[in-house]
């Protein structure tokens, strides 16, 4: 176990953690920042938890994956601007033949999900379910919204980078960043690594969602999947209890990760991480790359939730209504409250990874307040 | 006097229906649920109410005019993604040329109304406002916005429907649809019906409305209409109440119908209704049609009322701040609170008819409730 | 001094703005309203203000330049569907190449602002900070979303007017407008203009803002600019306050007016004014420039600020969130609640300028209940 770490000036940003979880004693959450590559909080607080511990991060997830994705393009292997069709040839029909590849990663294209729902385990292996996708008509004329495909994204950049490498996006994603980075944030966890993983735990239903209304198509909430028991569950929320959804790790939801994983994975792609003789890695990604996949591809109010959201190239962007960085930032949240990005306008990445779920209103404000907090540290630091 | 039909597993809805109305005494509505063709709630509540009167349904009116243009898309009469000068020579004006039907019929062209207003009377026989309307400028650029055109939708659809079958849309829903759907939902409502309407009461006035506005354009607010007394009124809720208007039945706001009228003539479309002899007729609008005009062609803010919407080809659309159905869901409401829709997502249709005209919030919430309602019902029944 | 106006029926407005000043003593500010050419209303409140006196009116600048940037579409200078490159080619690097005039005029093409800032001073002579801008890549691709363009926006439109007339925007706006006008307001304020120039007072920060944000790029937040004691200071609010941006008058910002100044401006270009013979000058824009340079050209949530906006070429249009006009109205507001705009839809042109700047939110109130008396006393007028 790691000792966590306070840099100097970021003393109040583990303070307003502290007082989250003085004021709500079953808050617990793990905090990193890394800032140009070196580390200036490494926090976990609430009972029982260290920064060593893993934890199901749900849609921060695509971030991830998203960052293999921006090394595709890098390497001149796909046009984000190009058709999806160019790639993936089945996919052009029913109207969506001119939909690119940038408007697929940014949730634009009106496939949520099939009516009938997808058998939960074709997100494992998702070639079945990208064949059952590319022959959908999409819910909207594209270009007309975007809505969020919580689940379908993964099977969408999954099969992308399938058909434009031949190798599965989470092969990538271990080869040229989690293993380089050395960073406890998988898609697929070793079984040698499953004594650190805590489980997420159940909370309460929803409310009424209809299976068959576009929240109920993106959450596949028709088909449900097999849970430990090998009973038929809807609660998404324990999809990554499930020892055969980590041993994979798709790409949409299915990342183990620490907070100090997510932030060095990251800094490995965008500021590169300070080695022990004092030298930096060299970024993944360029500046350029950095900025062409973060470039708004989608902004205003979600087809599917009603809430204001930004994309760029798979990567979730800061809104006006929850700005968590600068202009340059990207990453993702995820399902359980969960927040990770860079932002290369600080030179920073950031992770807040709760264990215990909360409304995401809730844990999001948080977060917010977490990344405001930091952002005047290094003010200071800087002023100072 | 039909008897009320509450069918097994849907007593919870009509309890529903039931509190709203102990609770608000005024509360007179009707309610009419169809499934797979037969109806499983058919309800009035409130004094001296029955299922067998008439209302003005306003702007459900537009749904049941789509439904006839539908089947023009259907029978390849039409392009919806094609110019409406294709069909229209004279709307090519004013930076129209390339507006296409589609956007025409979802709000998009920016023709809420001429500036000195219409005369009502126009809007009965409508090819003098369909003129005056080709003419116009719109007041966005075609692709910018959306904003709903309450009034000169109903001329649009109308002049359409002309050119493209030189016959008026009213005869064709008369034909097409109401005859053999048996339903109390009329377009133009012969003389020997009369007795079975129901006025529309007299509300208070709303606060300024700007006439020269866009809600007072699309309102025709300065202009009015010639009243029962032949005295110029602006109170759109009375315009109904005029029989020379519901002889005509604009194809925008001047339908009169039951609840049950309303559901049979979707159900006619989109499930076909049960026989006596236990068949179904067949419906009239294939799955591939009800896919195409049910897509979204517009979605977000309305340019005019601020109010997050969707639009298909006419129909309006559930959307995050009103799920009233599935994702397949269509149909339309109206300025007294109806609400109107097919769900082929559940296989169901749906009509909520006030007769006491609330805010529009109120109703517009107890309707969104009623759908809650009955499409748990039907889960359940899935489930029992 | 001139003596305040009240034409008759427009009592109520005046009433309304001193019952705004007995509920907060430190409400100061002006009121003019023209009618067709004529004052109706002519006012100041608050302790020891008259009509006279000159205030920064911040944003309402923009509507003064976009004045000009009309004159040019009418003369048939620039086609503002046309691409900015074409008149500025320098502009047409990093994705920008189809940007078109009408884009960058409806702050459409994500460049609110280096990340380094721009000297302060490069506002004032806009050359090179259009150098720098030129060369940036957009926040978002162009035709995705549009956000505010604080300051860059007066760049954007002093190096259009410089590249395609060779001349100053504010040279052509004294000399087409504000002389023939006989308007106090100025782009560019003589020093003989000074002795009347009321400070801006000082208001307390705001929250934490990102300087990097997109909000901070657009109010060049990292870089400041120096205050009238040589430091380098934060506060926007201030820049009026300098006698270098006065003197200058920069597009965006740089304005110094009266309310009768702003109304007398708009007049002149939309209805003409009354002239002392009773005869009427002829309003320097047609009726078609009007309706060119007023349609939408971007609607929604603006991207940096996610408040609900509507733009025309340059000016600002009324929202159903803000609704202070007809579907012809065009103007801008300001920073400091300053809300200045023409009204052909009622031949009317407004001007509110409060001394006193208050939460835009109170201000922004209060202005929008003033266009609505407004509207009322005239329709009073039309009804009596």
């Amino acid at each position: 176990m790691q000792q966590p770490i306070i840099a100097p000036r970021f003393e109040g940003v583990a303070r307003l953690l502290a007082e989250a979880t003085e004021q709500d004693p079953t808050h617990r959450a793990q905090l990193a920042v890394y800032l140009r590559g070196e580390p200036v909080l490494d926090l976990a607080v609430g009972e029982g938890l260290d920064t060593g511990r893993l934890h199901g991060v749900f849609s921060v997830s695509k971030g991830l994956s998203s960052l293999v994705f921006a090394k595709l393009i890098q390497d001149g292997l796909v046009d984000p601007a190009g058709p999806v069709a160019q790639y993936w040839p089945e996919f052009a029909v029913a109207g969506k033949g001119a939909v690119t590849v940038e408007q697929l990663l940014s949730h634009q294209a009106g496939l949520p999900g099939p009516v009938n729902g997808l058998d939960m385990d074709d997100f494992l292996d998702s070639r079945p379910a990208a064949a059952i996708l590319a022959a959908l008509a999409p819910q909207w004329t594209p270009g007309v919204a975007f809505g969020y495909h919580a689940l379908t994204f993964g099977t969408f950049i999954e099969e992308l980078v399938l058909r434009i490498t031949g190798r599965r996006v989470q092969e990538l994603y271990e080869e040229w960043i989690r293993v380089p980075a050395e960073a406890d944030a998988w898609l697929g966890l070793p079984e040698e690594q499953e004594a650190r993983y805590v489980p997420v735990p159940s909370v309460g239903g929803m409310g009424f969602v209809d299976p068959f209304g576009l929240s109920g198509l993106a959450m596949n909430s028709i088909a449900g999947f097999l849970d430990a028991n090998g009973q038929r569950s809807y609660d998404l929320m324990q999809v990554p209890n499930l020892r055969r959804v980590r041993e994979v790790g798709p790409a949409a939801v299915g990342g183990v990760a620490s907070a100090r994983g997510l932030a060095r994975a990251y800094a490995y792609a965008t500021t590169g991480l300070r080695r022990a003789d004092g030298s930096l890695t060299a970024p993944l990604l360029s500046a350029a790359t950095i900025a062409e996949v973060s470039r708004d591809r989608a902004f205003g109010h979600d087809r599917i939730s009603g809430n204001m959201k930004a994309f760029g190239v798979g990567f979730m962007r800061p809104n006006p209504n929850n700005d968590w960085g600068s202009a340059a930032a990207f990453g993702h949240d995820g399902a359980n409250g969960t927040v990770s990005f860079a932002d290369p306008g600080w030179g920073l990445t950031f992770a807040y990874l709760p264990f215990t779920p909360q409304a995401g209103g809730t844990n999001g404000c948080l977060a917010q307040r977490l990344t405001v907090a930091v952002r005047e540290a290094i003010l200071a630091q800087l002023a100072g």
